[in-house]
């Protein structure tokens, strides 16, 4: 059974790394005593030791060991095996880029499908959807596709901004960014704020946290879904 | 010889379309009465006869007429016979996306590299580029490369924007974009602000507008270039 949580962000502004969501990480990794970090995303340029270590340090508090995909000889074999997998945040083509060049996107599906517990922020989270195409990333890697997990049915706009009303910047606010999508594409997108995630529990995806989220759908108007909302019964 | 404007803005803040630089463009465009317009970004999402109309009317105020490019059977031979060209913004990776479909990127470097006059705001900057990788726009398309036009010997950054020192959202600063940019690439970046453009003359760059302009170069700390500077003078 699919066990997913799909975060809008690693960190709340004012609190340290995963803080906000250890009390729910606690009971999501009960059965795991290691998490298989996935640092592909490089937050901020990081190499991928550094990164591992933030990770390591966050998990410590609730007494869960980390290790970095990068440790492995093999990533396939180290993501078949996982006990547990943490995709975190960072650049989005990147992530994606690196995923390709590993070979390890059917792995992650056939291992997540079948259970194991899944945790992403933000980049980590982008990959969950159909397509990475609302990343609020800069293309600063050019992937061979921009096609990802496809483990819910629709996208996620991580960090998912409002229009600042006072604004006189010109450039598109993110629901323009969202619509203009939408001109050439299909697939539903959810602007998840950030303290939200998604708790995907095979076919139920509940919105969690103390935000309500965006939908928006080809051709419709935008919806708020408000907090504790099944988010899959737009989907059926 | 080369004859470019780099805008970062087609629009400022309470003002019409391309107003703010309506003076400049006409002594730009003094040698041409028609401009071709390149409306593949469709700000917007807009259908190009859409996009076009609002392009022609900006220019009707100083007696230009302007024909968009899909209104031709061959975009390679309007290129080619374009008395000048005008590309305008929205989305970056359609635009290039759409460059490639038509073949019209050898032609485009041909005819300005023989001194069409060619101006490009937002998008249409950012293709002037050595890559796209540094636009802000959302990947909406998969275009078969993020390799643009290398009119310039660096990349833009569009609409380029400073952090806000009172933010608490906790997604990526431009300047941190850029930054993580230069973990994977060499190629500068030049952070142009609303209302400020490049005036290009061959091998001559000229930063013109009011405002100064942000240089972000590999492994060197970021610096701030004012007006009226000779920014070629950084690209010996």
């Amino acid at each position: 059974m699919k066990n997913l949580i799909v975060a809008s962000t690693s960190t709340v502004h004012g609190s340290s790394y995963l803080e906000y969501i250890l009390p729910t990480l606690t009971d999501f990794f009960k059965e795991a005593s290691t998490i298989l970090f996935i640092p592909y995303a490089r937050a901020s340029g990081k190499p991928y030791d550094e990164y591992t270590a933030i990770a390591r340090k966050a998990f410590a508090k609730i007494d869960k060991k980390v290790i970095g995909i990068h440790e492995f000889d093999n990533p396939k074999e180290a993501v078949q095996q996982a006990e547990a997998i943490f995709t975190g945040g960072g650049n989005t083509f990147e992530l994606v880029n690196q995923l390709y060049q590993n070979d390890i996107i059917p792995d992650l599906i056939a291992t997540i499908e079948n259970g194991t517990p899944y945790l992403g922020t933000s980049a980590g989270s982008n990959i969950c959807g159909v397509t990475m195409m609302n990343t609020n990333d800069m293309p600063i890697v050019y992937p061979p596709s921009f096609k990802t997990l496809g483990l819910i049915p629709f996208n996620i706009n991580a960090h998912y901004l409002d229009p600042n009303p006072d604004s006189t910047h010109m450039g598109e606010t993110r629901e323009m960014r969202i619509k203009e999508f939408h001109v050439f594409n299909e697939t539903p997108v959810l602007g998840l704020r950030e303290g939200s995630w998604l708790e995907v529990k095979e076919d139920s995806i509940m919105l969690r946290g103390n935000h309500s989220a965006r939908l928006f759908q080809q051709n419709k108007e935008a919806i708020e879904l408000e907090k504790e909302t099944k988010i899959h019964q737009y989907f059926k």
